[in-house]
């Protein structure tokens, strides 16, 4: 099986190293826009291979779009446009729905397959891939009864050599299911870091008092901008939706502070302490 | 030197371990109103001994408050009483101008170091203490200047066998750096696990998707309650100062993502990296 990864970032790097040392692939072909990338992937060994665009697809089994989402909408009608019609073609995106809607209409959109793996780190680029990144995470299939039969198989092939359990669910769902459990940590990571950095100009040393819940609490804040704001673009419906929520919550906490009722607050806590169930499972 | 340490939960417990394995005492003795902790702390080796209050505190050389801080203000002055002049008396409350206050025209008021190790995890109880807890976090002293020499070198003398750099400053200012470098992180933690446990609801299976990066981020909704409404409380102040810059930003945030202004959003995040610098150092 010949494996085409488009964009060397941590998560194309990161599956492409996994793949070849778990014998899904003895070839790997590496596509990056971004040259240091591309001689970076080469001499860690991730990739086998660089080629452009059009040669990388045609020589493939395998395709798969590790790049941001936006990125994903232009480039994959194009991808499949090259693909030969056992190619089967699929992506990394946070999002799912405006992946699908640009290649609805395309004579190949049975080849492709809308995925996610939920995995990642706070780091980018070919030098943040590494090795048993996605063991045990979920991966997601989205409108799976729009893809082939053969082209689901590999991909589930994949996940399977990836260690990741999957999920099925229509696109929609997933996207709603991601602003709850993924985009809003990041949002939340990021305004955190602002209001705290905001204050630093005016107070010195504020953060020689940096302890471990602190640096929990914002390291999604040095994720991608350039990742995240096209996740948060094509996410946009649902996650002004739980900002909502989110917003409306913190405003109660804010009214029980400002009024004394710290009994109400300690059931408020009381409740929020039932995440236990999910983090702890 | 004999140690008494008043509650014995994840701090006090953690305090105690570390202090007689490193050889700063050969004796702890522990106070806890809660019979199941005394027991605990008894048979996992935590303290040598149990008394009661006044028995404890006389019998020290220093005296540990490790309790949640409404306790720590109630029962500081009556520790002070009980204190030989000899015996030094320290906190590790999450804040500190109140518990000062409770204290500021005791007779003894200067046998009294009020100090904040930075240190801790989101589980409580003696069954959470742990070795090594403190290493390489920051202590801080507050209000140096109204202790005796004598009790301040000693307390100097735990944090360093607790392998603790120490920050002096006054208590005010503490208060203001624990709000934006811990209390707020907090606060968002658990405002968005009520944000998504809400949700949860309504949607089924939300949770299979939770990834490590929501793990990280709403970890320290899995704090103590009683612990927290305290400090909340006692810092309520300072922690409406900074939740509403936080709300502030937030805001913000949400209007560029609803006006579509992802260019702005792109901004903003790469403002935000700038956490890094504090993270990484």
């Amino acid at each position: 099986m010949i494996v085409t990864i488009i964009g060397l970032g941590l998560i194309g790097g990161s599956i492409a190293l996994d793949l070849k040392a778990r014998g899904f692939t003895n070839h790997v072909i590496g596509v990056d826009k971004n040259p240091s990338h591309t001689s970076i992937a080469l001499k860690k060994g991730i990739v086998q291979e660089i080629a452009d665009l059009k040669t990388a697809v045609q020589k493939a089994n395998l395709v798969i779009l590790a790049i941001p989402v936006n990125a994903v909408v232009k480039l994959l009608p194009q991808v499949l446009d090259y693909a030969d019609e056992n190619t089967t073609v699929t992506d990394m995106g946070s999002t799912k729905a405006k992946l699908i809607e640009s290649v609805v209409s395309h004579s190949k959109r049975a080849q492709y397959v809308a995925a996610h793996p939920m995995a990642g780190t706070e780091y980018s680029g070919p030098t943040a891939a590494i090795y048993n990144l996605f063991d045990n995470k979920m991966a997601i299939i989205c409108d799976k009864e729009n893809s082939d039969a053969e082209s689901v198989t590999i991909v589930e092939g994949m996940f399977k050599i990836l260690k990741m359990p999957i999920l099925y669910m229509d696109a929609q769902e997933h996207d709603i299911h991601a602003a709850y459990v993924s985009h809003i940590s990041h949002i939340t990571s990021f305004v955190l870091a602002m209001a705290v950095l905001e204050k630093e100009k005016s107070i010195n040393n504020i953060f020689n008092l940096a302890s471990g819940g602190f640096a929990s609490t914002v390291r999604l804040a040095k994720s991608s901008p350039q990742m995240w704001s096209q996740i948060f673009e094509q996410n946009q419906h649902n996650l002004l939706e739980v900002m909502d929520t989110y917003i409306e919550q913190f405003k109660i906490w804010r009214q029980c502070i400002s009024e004394g009722d710290f009994e109400a607050l300690q059931d408020k806590m009381e409740a929020a302490n039932a995440i236990r169930k999910i983090l702890d499972r």
